[in-house]
């Protein structure tokens, strides 16, 4: 990446946070630039969640508190992304309510436009079924992929009321896909009760290890990014974040919240140990603003989106 | 009704009405009576909503606010209903939140149970979509009916992203399934801007005469009442009311709230000039408690379904 | 009241309304003056609810949001009251919540204490169980008073779970003690079902006349004010205001909301009309903050306090 | 305007309403179309704010509201207004919070990019301090106008704590600056306590009648359209919405508010009578969303917002 | 329970978690099965509240919330609780929210229909004043118990306002009444300023332990469950929980928040620790909902009880 | 100290908790007692901030909450510290909203006047910028000072528009004007991105020792204290705490939210590790009340300037 003008974001120097660009942290939209790194793409969809709807009102509500973000330099991370790479914003796919599978092509037609192997996306949900046309684009481009998982849930159930496709069966459809590489996929955070204990043996059957939310609070941080980089090395992997892997404390505006989760330092931590992998693609989804308070949730997801961002910045210089 | 024994409320003199039944009004649940006059039936089903959605959690939220209720003499109406009709709860249909067409046959088919000549539904949604498989339902034990709609929006657009079944198009169904009276129905309550000017031909076309929310003002009270009883007269009629007819500030607990609208006093005062309908169902919808306030919207909602219940039992008192 | 030199309100133009003194409207504590004409009581008692309970915290938030009136020139009733009279804050009863005789009896003591001749009480509650206590006090002084009040329900019931006084009950008890003059009171805004049809003979039986919300409707508030002021004329009167008479969409919160009330401009206007009355004393009372917004309730309330104090002094300047 | 394409909102049958394009209802930014006829301005400022701060989140808060509006054909006003003249989004003026002399200088320096015969601004607040650099950018090319402004206070104090522009001085500075034709001035929906009553002889003799929320009442709307039109005429005027004119019940994110008011239905009636206005310019301020509710006060600031535009609408195609 | 048919929760794949059944986890009610081995009971009474009141509304909430838990397979104790033990709703004691002693014996009269050697009964509060009745109840069955107290307050005053039972002061009188083992009780999670120093010896006198949340973070929770262990040893154990034991972040609504407390994770991975204990009785008390926001406490709470629950299926199964 | 009359606290055990006195913890009017050693004094001034404002409530609201407080004995500081020493509320600067120059002079006017060898002031804010008076005022008298500073970001930045007091720049004006003794100032608790990495280059320039919150984490309270006391030793410090620097879980009423920061157990426990300090003044600030819920924050902000007086207690008695 060397001649290449950035345009960052708006300066909040310049322009105050709480004016100008509506953008997800007021970087530059799709086609105001002529060629992109990374773009964050709304896929307001939430016609898969089984409980409190209105997922499809995350992208706006998150773009809207990462506004607040001061995107400057990832003291952490040790870069300053929006100076590295070029993020833009690409918009919302326009989805429809009122059918899945319909739902299900749109969003894969839309991201397909997006990615290729030069080109990331960073998804905001939505609720979690999103996932499943995001791993159809990306692993068309890049072939199956390892998948980090951080969420309440395993969403690997078969089906709920006869549908194949809903944010609890995702993963399961996606490995009988094919999408998934076995054996290097992961779920960290799982708590709470499940429909029955074969649940668990499905899910590994699928392929996945599970760090549940006691087992992460037992080992320690950095023991856990150990375990997932043993994991996943260096092969693709798409992250998918379902925010209600936070303790409902740190993200109430979700759908299905869950007693005793993470905290947003656990979270914020673990992922920016993760500066080795090579992310392909992301999601964060399950941001329910309806059930939102002060913005405690979207100003904890626009800062996973910011830090998946900064991982991908990291990956691109460290390799450059 | 003469030597029956009706079963009626949990009295709020003996059980407080912050405890105790959880059902409509703390009538008995419907499998603890030999029969019924009026069944309360929830319709948990939202996936017809095309802005904000939750009204799936409106059947417990109007009824939860209506343990508050004191169901006894209803002073307007000069009746005490729920000692002269069987009022029951009928619980909720479970319902497919995932796939339309199959919530609307399941929904369809859990009523029809419910309704016969001598039996009423009276149906807490949900979104506007559920007004279908009830008409549905009402209409083939009744034959055609005429509507009777309280509403901010028409409900009669043709499709949306290509669904012709959501809660913005439910009586251009009805109305092209000849489940409605020709020429007998009415809205009351519209307002707001239209996609078009051809919406409104259309709405005329399929037979309905509109009083709009300004309209009803210029007109007052008294005026509309009479000419909904003369449009209507003795013909069976369904009335639907949308909770959005209200102005958000009566009714912030919707999915797409509509400023300048009627206040609860006014709808309130409509329906209790309506003794003299023939009601054979009725549905009270779009009520969305994750946009409620200290129970503002379904404080109302409750006090339209007794409403409804106490023009019933005039009705069958007054017949009797 | 020639040469007295009144200490008026912490003055808006020198110390921000959001800073300072938090008495009522900022006027001076009761221990600051020499003398006074009107008390403002706290009474923060909701021990005897039947429904949501937090009316204890109405005394701190009413007077917080007081802190908002610009409490100068009164334009409706033509008087800059806070410097015709001398206004002050004494604080608030120190109530047990644990037991109703007990706290009755704190109630009548503290209050008897500030009420004489020529020294008024308005008292800010609590729920309106309060308005037993007052009452008493105020007729100690004064001798049987007539009672105007406002409300969405009756409180004329008899018992509740063997309960004598609650504040569903205490005007039945006022009128067994003998406490008000017969024929001479008044409901006003009274909506919503009842226990049973009797509960209205007994009420008139107590020598109530009622002017229901929709009756208000009808005959519009010249014509309430005019037949207040006829039915009372001149006898001295209690003011009892339930803060519930407005709709909910008015005044959210409270403890037993009732969907069809009055509009604050419903309210404000016909006190305002209410100057030719002889008023010894009054209450605010059933704001409970929890179920608040923005403070739609407590500064509706303060906004009635103020007008009361008002009408006050009017008649203090008129009589003067 | 016979050939000029027009680019209208995006359509919310193709992009659903809660997806896209985040500028007032959908319609194009700026800079993406030739030319416009009334460009909509946010003005993030709330330094001159006496109580509640934060309607520097107005503008935001009020565009996300806007989405839910369907753009279409006006009823009321028989139009179908996105379609007839070229409205846009001109984002945001960057305006410092920290110095209210510096914010007026650039805000009337940005207004006045937009502003010129042919071009118009309505400008979303913000507090109402915005409406003084407004109507320095609006006269400079106008001339002197009549103001039309719809308030709970009349803002034509002098100082407050020394500062001479605050959101309450503001039309007094303006007549000072000779900004205002004599005479032709009105406050519509003035109601509370006043600091002095000297206030109101100081409002009189800037020129201003003043129509309280009682006298509206009185009145009746039609009337109140009437007394407008015939002050104002055909001279240009300049509308000054503050959002507190509704209750508090309509319009709960406010930073003054005052029991009492009007309806949003009064509101929009009145509006909806202007049509004869030549409307040179406009502002919709003071909404303060940490203290809206379920989008109350933007939906009704949004819908007054696309009135005004429709007005505009209707007067250019009445004259075209 | 070899041969017994457990009827267990309406399944979450066939009826929604939206929809359907409002008891317990939608286990049946008491009188639709033949015998239980645990019945879940409200008891909705806050009248024993010193600060912020509601609790009276707690059993109805964490019932809603309980709705949401996938109540089947608990991965922790590795059982599927409600398959194994059967759990019925018993519904809410009828409490008056007038009188306290008598509330106290309409608790422990309908407790003690419930509780025998067979039948555990697990109360949701209400206030802390409810663990005096169900304690009297218990003891009436399996003598004095030892108690397991998690709080952020003691409850071992003596009187407040000469009330001797209010839910500060319980479990001195339970002490009093000798319904405690000696030395074999415990508080966990006890922090925040005492009235006076005297207070702690006074606790110890009456032979409690006490873990305070610093001691518990010094300690870690498996050297706490531990303590508790060996403190309790195979007594017959009273759990009572009072939700405030949780931080105000994880458990806002409540009536006397506590900063600095423990977090959900802490407090449940504790309860899982205790499989070993004899719980003949259980309570979780002091959610109030009025203060809760987006159902953070009563998902909590409703989670508490899950595992209450869980432990007595735990060891009934390993007894059996 | 030794035969002082200290004027405690109203007791909650005579008057409620929900009633009575409304100053901080309850303690006299400084105006009511003849000397005092600590003056609580409450600084409503927000208009330094640059994202959420509303801090000019914090005095109001935290004061508010900490009628809540039991304020007795100090466990884990081992005092009773209202009977200590005397501690006064001081009321509220008056303090503009709309020039600040002027407010800073205004506040550090007012602070001047209680501030003196032997009394002390700890300031509820407001925003951060009030910090800078503070210090002004008190090293009037001690001369520079050590800062011990809690917050998640640094506030040493240059301007923000050209505005050189900002609560972003305090501390940096406060190093130029020589206020703060170099090397020895301390941030705890600092996360989240920054505008660029020179930030932390000047930073460090002045002075400052950053503790950043994972830094916190990883050294664990006892070590941080240990390094606090080491840099500080008895120099006399001011202690400043941003309530920001706990996570908007626990403290969702501010201004700039910054995921992934302290529990409130860490904070209060890292404050409780700090008897040894000669702390000579101290802040609590950037608490917006409009954004908090159930009072979390205030209650959490009340707790810390209740620890603060209690620190200076305990400094008192050990040094007395």
């Amino acid at each position: 990446m060397p001649d290449r003008q950035i345009v960052g974001p708006v300066p909040g120097t310049k322009v105050p946070r709480f004016a100008g660009s509506s953008t997800f942290a007021r970087v530059p939209e799709i086609d105001r630039v002529s060629d992109y790194d990374v773009a964050v793409l709304g896929v307001p969809f939430d016609t898969g969640t089984s409980y409190r709807p209105g997922a499809r009102f995350g992208p706006m509500a998150v773009r809207m508190s990462s506004r607040h973000l001061r995107p400057g330099h990832h003291v952490e991370l040790g870069i300053t992304p929006l100076q590295h790479i070029q993020v833009v914003d690409a918009g919302d796919v326009p989805v429809t309510p009122f059918n899945i599978d319909e739902a299900m092509d749109q969003i894969a037609g839309h991201a397909s436009e997006l990615v290729s192997d030069a080109h990331k996306v960073v998804a905001i949900g939505g609720d979690h079924t999103i996932a499943l046309p995001m791993l159809r684009s990306v692993t068309a481009v890049h072939g199956p992929v390892a998948l980090l998982h951080f969420d309440a849930h395993l969403d690997t159930w078969n089906t709920y009321f006869n549908a194949p496709v809903t944010h609890g069966t995702v993963f399961r459809r996606a490995f009988e896909e094919g999408l998934l590489i076995e054996d290097h996929s992961m779920h960290v955070g799982i708590r709470g009760p499940i429909y029955g204990a074969t649940d668990l043996d499905d899910d590994k059957r699928f392929g996945f290890r599970t760090i549940r939310t006691t087992d992460l609070e037992d080992m320690g941080v950095p023991e856990v990014i150990g375990a997932i980089n043993q994991r996943i090395g260096d092969l693709p992997v798409y992250l998918s974040i379902d925010i209600d892997v936070l303790d409902p404390a740190f993200a109430p505006g979700t759908g299905t919240p869950e007693a005793g989760g993470l905290t947003s330092r656990e979270l914020l931590r673990t992922l920016r140990g993760l500066t080795g992998l090579n992310i392909v693609g992301a999601d964060v989804v399950e941001v329910a603003p309806a059930y939102d308070h002060a913005e405690l949730t979207t100003v904890a997801a626009a800062t996973v989106v910011f830090d998946l961002i900064t991982l991908m910045a990291r990956r691109a210089t460290d390799a450059g």
